[in-house]
């Protein structure tokens, strides 16, 4: 399930960053940094935007024109919010390279595989969905970091119309930027997602606005400490994105809230059996003490 | 809700630490720091753990007798573990100076009050429950800090029977250790804090568990990145003080955990429908993003 490219990547001619935001603009100034791109042109719908990803670098030319950017571009990193990925591909698919490898950087992948499927045509073979395990609760290029994707994990989820070559292409990149590349199945993919990220997200939702819609919830509210702070630190997350991921994985989100429902049964069970709450506690506590985040421990 | 001692606390002459771990060593090192003792005793039932006190400066003095060591003191702090509290407490009550100040740091209050009524007898009006939200997943006298108290909050819930001085001695000594210093009922102190700390971490136990119980949970577990890392910090937290809190407290955390499995059922209900599943995490992520923990803004 791991993949490590051996060789570096070919140097990049021409990258088209569509969708500059905190991913897009991280994966060009990587890229840079690494010394493994020539030009960036970025696409980004507001004038400010624009300005920001020039200003800051990110980019050396900024358009508002998807397809005008992605011509001639021999990478292409599809990075805008998820509502407008089937709309982009199509847009793009009649103006790109034969040999130009496309990727996305989405947090679920079977929905963007369906939209490839839909909209790429001749070009399927060429698309290789991506989803970096990095993020922060501010978007924006103005967060954008050289070091957001090092040590991080990223998933490649290729189909099997893929190029062995693009898949490779991608898997190189990714590596030269420092990331731990996995490839799985779009559908394990989603499944392994909505346990670790998804439904973590929609729980620390639920538990803030649990709070906060209780009468003397701000009271509470403020007491709360260090504990609370990072329990709840991703309900901080941009809405419309965690709406898109949520609705587009609702699925598998719903699997694993089935599972979590039931574990909150048994531990609220035992608030009366010390001797069970304290086996099921102990249990929980084991698992997270024994666990490191991917990039803390060395490659299995 | 809130008081803060205008005047500096007298010198403490000897305090006696009853259970030298993280809290009640914190509380003898931050005292220290500040000038305000003399003389540190500290009471712990292993001799690794006294001989580590003594090391590391934290005590002048460590004995396992807590009798002996309350013997004389004018502060005495009870930092044992919940099961132990009671039986402490009675062991204290016949050796205590009639002036001097007796705390605790339990992390639910109710309990600990009716187990100082059952106790104390005629030193109940000196007793003032404390509880500084501050604290770390690991225990023991070893990560004791001075700083552990700084701009944390300290809830202090006196009883009808408290002296006024013991509670004005109490808060002068927590204010000049750095801490912001509230005054609230038992009942309200542990029905916040059901809400802000008690269900977070049953939350935690329960994600933790339901995703490690799964037959691909490694697998799965092998993806989570600092999301996942973050929301999942506190399920490492110890397991006997959890089950001893959880259980103490458990009217309450039902309560709330009443209310947040509403509001999961409503995040859940709008899984399908994007409009209303934006409008609940709009709420979750305002409230979040405006909340900040107690100590990094100003007192209100």
């Amino acid at each position: 399930m791991n993949a490590t490219a051996a060789t570096p990547p070919a140097t990049v001619q021409r990258l088209a960053v569509i969708g500059c935001g905190l991913m897009g603009g991280s994966f060009a100034l990587a890229l840079r940094r690494a010394g493994l791109v020539q030009r960036v042109v970025g696409v980004a719908r507001s004038p400010a935007a624009r300005q920001q990803a020039l200003h800051l670098g990110v980019v050396d030319e900024a358009t508002d024109n998807a397809p005008a950017a992605a011509q001639g571009a021999d990478v292409v990193l599809l990075a805008v919010p998820v509502a407008a990925t089937a709309a982009t591909l199509r847009a793009l698919a009649p103006v790109l390279r034969p040999d130009a490898l496309l990727m996305d950087v989405g947090s679920t992948k079977a929905d963007v595989v369906q939209a490839a499927r839909a909209t790429l045509q001749g070009r399927l073979g060429r698309f290789v969905p991506a989803h970096p395990i990095a993020g922060k609760e501010k978007a924006g290029v103005e967060h954008a970091s050289a070091d957001l994707y090092r040590r991080a994990q990223v998933v490649l989820t290729p189909l099997p119309d893929t190029d062995p070559d693009a898949l490779q292409h991608a898997q190189a990149l990714w590596a030269a930027l420092g990331a731990r590349v996995r490839v799985m199945t779009p559908q394990a993919h989603d499944a392994a997602l909505a346990a670790v990220s998804h439904l973590p997200h929609l729980l620390a939702f639920a538990a803030v606005y649990a709070l906060a819609t209780q009468p003397d919830g701000a009271d509470k509210l403020a007491l709360a400490g260090p504990g609370f702070r990072d329990f709840t630190r991703i309900a901080a997350s941009d809405p419309e994105i965690w709406r898109d991921i949520l609705h587009a994985n609702a699925a598998q989100v719903r699997v694993q809230a089935a599972a979590f429902r039931a574990a909150l049964d048994a531990f609220e069970n035992a608030l009366q059996e010390p001797a069970r709450l304290q086996q099921l506690i102990e249990e929980a506590s084991r698992v997270r003490r024994t666990w490191a985040p991917a990039g803390a421990t060395p490659s299995p």
